[in-house]
């Protein structure tokens, strides 16, 4: 037996209760688009996000502390709210040195379940914050469970694919003893090189480009390190990782 | 809009209650390996299959009808029953007219699952009875759930790559909005003309070959068509479907 530290995958929220959160880094997967947008709004210099469950919560928040508060409903900015979910809103003119409060559904939920079950440590990834997030893993040198969002507790296949190309490139580093990581692996090292391309089969696509015509989010989602900063939760906030930083 | 039945796929038990099984036809999988067993048992003879959640109720329910106990607990044959889980033991010199009482744990629960959720019909399939399964599911032109059992509730690719080969053969007849649907057949297309060569890569191998040896129970469960019969759930018992069968 080695020593390494073990590396689990869960794919779907409903799946989470299945894996020792305690002694992990837990790294949230919402590629559509919480995480994305995370990763957008850090990069481009906002003092922290801070997720929440609920469109009456982001405006209260936002107002006490003078945030942004911003979420979709049902691909719209919701009602209350003057942002939407798409990380191409959150350049750096525009959130520098803000507080963006951010209301989402699945990503969310994953992320206070992680905290329920006491996880070491929480981050968040998604393809534009890739290379940042398999950097930290290694260096943590800690268990890891890449937990994907799904969408409403059903597995999709972006958040897989990410949780894949994690895989792909720490799985040296890591005890992997998981046929879901073996199964994403597998998925992303067959569409790795055309990973935009074979966006229009995934379900979730349906929803974004045909019905709300996202098809720039798509592929800033589906992008590698456009805002290659690690997300860590500390104290209700997702601030940069200073250690790993930019 | 076209009118074809709708086909999903569920991981884990854990994720069954996302689906209407109400209009659907449920396919329990469980490829290592109650459901081989139970195609096995029906091709070879048997009168019908009893599924059962305990040891004790095996016992109770074959006395009281004459049948045969089977189980396994940690891969022996669990104290008080006569025979194991093995798809090899039940030839037909062994138990054709008998009634094999069977408890397992994934397979079993998920056949419950499905009957608390008033699934319309219950079959069992795995790789035994691939083809019959994909008659059976052309032929009722119902929507399907393909329904893997995995293992405590966590994702294996054995019962995933078994809804990708039915996947593969019903696709036309179906309509399939499902990422857990498009992924198993694309994993399923992968391997598919070496699932045994695979096999060794699965977590579920390691505990059945190098723990208990189970090697020739490997092949039997990853070979087609070799109890090709439809097993259908009625009145607490597996039996043979008659308009399909032999």
């Amino acid at each position: 037996m080695d020593n390494k530290p073990s590396l689990y995958t869960s794919l779907s929220p409903a799946l989470l209760h299945l894996y020792d959160l305690s002694s992990s880094v837990v790294v949230i997967i919402d590629v559509f688009r919480a995480t994305s947008t995370i990763a957008s709004a850090l990069y481009n210099g906002a003092k922290c996000v801070i997720p929440v469950d609920s469109v009456p919560k982001a405006i209260e928040i936002s107002k006490s502390i003078g945030g942004i508060a911003a979420g979709e409903r049902d691909g719209q900015i919701a009602a209350g709210l003057s942002h939407g979910n798409s990380p191409l809103e959150y350049t750096r003119e525009f959130i520098e040195d803000q507080t963006l409060v951010l209301t989402t559904t699945n990503g969310t939920r994953l992320l206070q379940m992680a905290l329920d079950k006491n996880a070491d440590t929480i981050i968040s990834g998604s393809f534009p914050n890739l290379s940042a997030v398999c950097d930290f893993l290694i260096n943590e040198k800690k268990n890891v469970v890449l937990g994907c969002a799904g969408w409403k507790d059903r597995f999709n296949l972006e958040d897989t694919l990410f949780a894949g190309a994690v895989i792909n490139r720490v799985k040296k580093e890591f005890t992997i003893h998981c046929d879901s990581s073996l199964m994403a692996e597998t998925m992303y090292a067959k569409y790795k090189n055309n990973i935009i391309r074979f966006a229009p089969q995934l379900t979730h696509y349906h929803r974004l480009v045909e019905r709300f015509g996202l098809i720039e989010d798509i592929k800033y989602c589906l992008s590698n390190d456009l805002a290659n900063v690690v997300p860590v939760y500390s104290d209700g906030k997702l601030v940069l990782n200073k250690s790993v930083g930019q």
